[in-house]
């Protein structure tokens, strides 16, 4: 089951709690892109999962830290997250996150 | 080799002729995302690779061809592009795009 064609405006965001909301873009089996929105102070907390992650930071500010390393991300920056590595973020200043995740997450569906 | 961290500013755009530019951001072995910037009017021609993309736009309008599926997408809307199916797209306002890819575009640093 694939989306091919997914307009962001058609997909309402699904409140997550903590000041975390997200909507679940495009996928195929592959594949997942997934916009989360946080207010300032959110986090996304320290996880880990056996997809690989990548982020495009689209609005407001972040700190990632990813394995042992740290970082602050702002619009047009990128972060990448191996399967399995430790990662996580602090929104310093209200913003939005693309997320894609190989495989999809089928989780993300239930 | 993996880019954790790429800030976008940190990459100059790579022009690559026919009104498109692009610049690679974070990639590691699973995944990679990459930038790409068009003029009005420009194309991506309708193309194959193995490599299953996900594209998120970020400005501007496009006409996308996915398989025997066409659709006009704009700012916040999604395309996913399942393994070895021809895909391609027609510039209606200039804009950016960023395509991710599984696995990484290992042509794309040569």
């Amino acid at each position: 089951m694939e989306k091919i064609f997914v307009h962001g405006k058609d997909i309402p965001l699904q409140d997550l709690g903590g000041g975390t909301s997200r909507r679940i873009l495009s996928y195929g089996e592959a594949m997942m892109q997934v916009e989360v929105h946080f207010e300032e102070g959110a986090c996304g907390s320290v996880h880990t999962h056996p997809h690989t992650q990548t982020t495009y930071v689209l609005e407001g500010e972040f700190e990632f830290t990813v394995g042992d390393q740290k970082d602050i991300v702002r619009p047009g920056d990128t972060v990448y997250m191996p399967s399995g590595v430790p990662h996580g973020c602090v929104c310093k200043k209200a913003g939005t996150l693309l997320d894609i995740f190989t495989p999809m997450r089928e989780d993300f569906l239930k």
